[in-house]
């Protein structure tokens, strides 16, 4: 008896295309456990109905909806060019989609800007259904905060970490949704087990998927991290401001010094 | 009897809105200690007086002075859009706020720039005074130069150091405030303290925050400082100007080779 | 007897002159191990007729071909102007020619734009036949995927890895070639052996070819990956869209918020 | 008796001013040794003339010459802004100042352009003449290498490397001038000790300039090494023109695949 089973068959207009039919599909690598596959949590209490909730529809509407607005903005001509990029892994059982999503800026009254929101990485996870096609409308999503990916950049090989969330923390739902997603070493040590386990109330569902990240690909993975960190903080939108010549003008209506920065040098 | 007061209210025209309410509000952790949080040094021998001196006035002003500099000088149409963003921490008893500040540069004779000032990352502690309310009218300051950015980015999770600062060096008034910035393991391996002593004897004060740091939030920091490095130092200014056209241009005017360059290649 | 023997006299016409005449010729390193060069693999079996087949010419004008695609885009005024950076390390008895190549985008109903194909990180192999002279019409390559450059920047000074590609997986003439890149610490511990190893059943040849690779050869290449993985991803696409002001417009047309990114923050 | 007598009083004109006077005087780092500075070699056999060799006056012009140049390539308003930056290390009895220098590209017949000759580092080794000030004419000078750089960013803190080079090596004056540099560690292991040594028969001289280097400061070193290496390879430059739009139109006019590129994928 199968312990879960999809009865959501696959709707093509809700697939990302580039993981459904993965663009980089296996190759061999002696390094990496080709046999560690998703492997279904065996205490999982799932009972999915065939008819998805509210919720789940909605999630599915929010899923296509960036680009669709995109595309109504960029009618306007004041939008730029949006770019999705990411890194999927894609393994027996199991697809996993990292993603950066932007930092949000406000102005300030003088024209300058902040960052008003931090930016952060979006895990998406997709069971498997056939050979290489993996059912997105059952993905899992978890965004990493900006220090939560500074928890797994420092990860090492024999580390094991585990964040919550709750989706609805400080709203009426508060503990209706609870996120635990576990980062485990493989036993063999060539990598780690990552395991998101969403306890939903709402459909009273309870459901986990887990996939194996080869050591290398927690390195790539690691790698696209600490250069996408300075942008999810902003720190490149400040970057960008420090130039040569702006720096003379600059000095001329102000100067740096004073108790502020505390050397009077 | 409590060892640190706050007699100073908030003024809600004197506070970072980012970080007074923070946007970023903490999460479980399951791997950063939420029990440690500021504590008070229990040797501090702290009176302060409910009207602060003219120094704190001052750096008051300071900490609002430069949107407004720029608000000015964006009037003019000559400035470039400035953009503040660092990295905050917030915890229990205090809050932690990294931010870089720009080098300067100088114009030659010759029409070519150099880095007159390396940049630096200016620290702010600020002690909470509520739940997720920080008063940064209190905020201590600490400028750490390229060098000691680089000590913090070599910090083993075992390492301590310490940094300290005298912000009227080599003026009339050295001596008079004393800074001391130290960085040290916490007990259970799991960050490091940042304390923050200031003896200020114009004030006849003795200050100290403390605030601890997960090894997460570290490796955040220290990402990020590895980012911005090249920019304190200029080097960015300069790998701007790498370009393949402007190579051809540049070697028929100009031979790198020579004495100067070592090699006669 | 020797058991390689070059037949293939040096055309000018095939050869990248940056390569064959390094520009950048050996200097002495007292921690680069100078003895260890290439050594052909004793138990190679190797029969190399006089004239090559079709599938090594059509190699040779592939070499050719991407400069002069590029001529003609050129010609038409839409193309950007082409950049060919690589990494080049000379040895006694080969060369290893380190290169990146882009990703592909796709462009999406919206007018946005997706990572459609993961960059990689093509090596080349060319054996020597003089004094700092390279048969680059021998040269044997092989591509690096994203997963394979994370492999290799993992790689501990007495770590090995092998990498298997074969060429036409998927194709009529699959297994007909057989690649196998092998990593190996040198005995001494100053680096690594890069072995590859091509069995080309359609020529019914087997040829190895070996280069050592310092530790700071590695660091180099290991920091040049670090540097350039962003980009084999796209990451640095959507980076690029990371602005103040863009993020305000898109703020007022979009929010970020909803069960899709998880907070409700 | 002074081993090392300076004879040759500072000329304004020939020194940088951003290093005689520097803008970044030391302050108090806990965890450097302000004790370790340059220390004279004893067995140094040195007689300095107090009239300088042509060698050596052309290496002031040399020094003085490239902004000289780009000024007059600027009032041509074809140059792109020069900017010069380096990072300054200032001990007791010397100044060490780590400078990059660009990459040459060349242009192919296709319009493309291939990096033509690596950039490098450039080290300049000055002694101290008082408190603060060096004398940059006595400076000594040696360019790292790309290779060289890999081989500091991999030291390790008990780790010891040097690099030997000939500026005349495959000249008619080969073997003349040779310039030997050690870097190791400190005895109580708070850095490493960078000793130039150049022996100049043109002049009979026997020079060595020491300077401790802290771990922090080579931290730093390090990391600016790191940014600035895929500049120094040129990859940048390939980096820039991976752009989405690009992309589409370069795939029109050419396909990646091919046995070039291993895959047909």
């Amino acid at each position: 008896m199968p312990i879960f089973a999809f009865q959501t068959v696959l709707h093509s207009s809700n697939q990302p295309p580039s993981l459904l039919y993965p663009s980089n599909p296996l190759r061999s690598y002696t390094s990496i456990p080709q046999t560690l596959n998703l492997t279904l949590k065996k205490k999982t209490k799932l009972h999915v109905s065939s008819r998805r909730s509210d919720y789940f529809e909605q999630q599915r509407v929010a899923s296509r909806a960036p680009e669709e607005r995109s595309f109504t903005a960029q009618s306007l001509g004041t939008q730029p060019t949006r770019v999705y990029a990411g890194y999927s892994i894609y393994k027996g059982k199991a697809a996993l989609s990292v993603e950066p999503k932007s930092p949000e800026f406000a102005p300030l009254d003088s024209g300058a800007f902040k960052v008003s929101k931090e930016g952060l990485v979006l895990l998406q996870f997709a069971p498997a259904v056939g050979t290489r096609q993996y059912d997105w409308n059952r993905k899992q999503v978890f965004s990493l905060s900006v220090g939560e990916i500074g928890t797994l950049m420092g990860l090492g090989a024999k580390d094991a970490c585990e964040f919550f969330h709750d989706p609805f923390k400080g709203k009426s739902e508060e503990g209706k949704i609870r996120k635990l997603l576990k980062v485990e070493p493989l036993p063999d040590g060539t990598g780690h087990f990552f395991n998101l386990n969403v306890q939903n109330r709402l459909l009273n569902a309870d459901e986990s998927i887990y996939i194996p990240i080869a050591r290398a690909e927690l390195i790539v993975m690691n790698s696209a991290f600490s250069f996408i960190l300075p942008y999810l903080l902003g720190w490149h939108a400040f970057a960008d401001t420090i130039k040569p010549d702006d720096s003379i003008r600059s000095n001329l209506t102000s100067s740096r010094s004073g108790p502020e920065l505390e050397w009077g040098r």
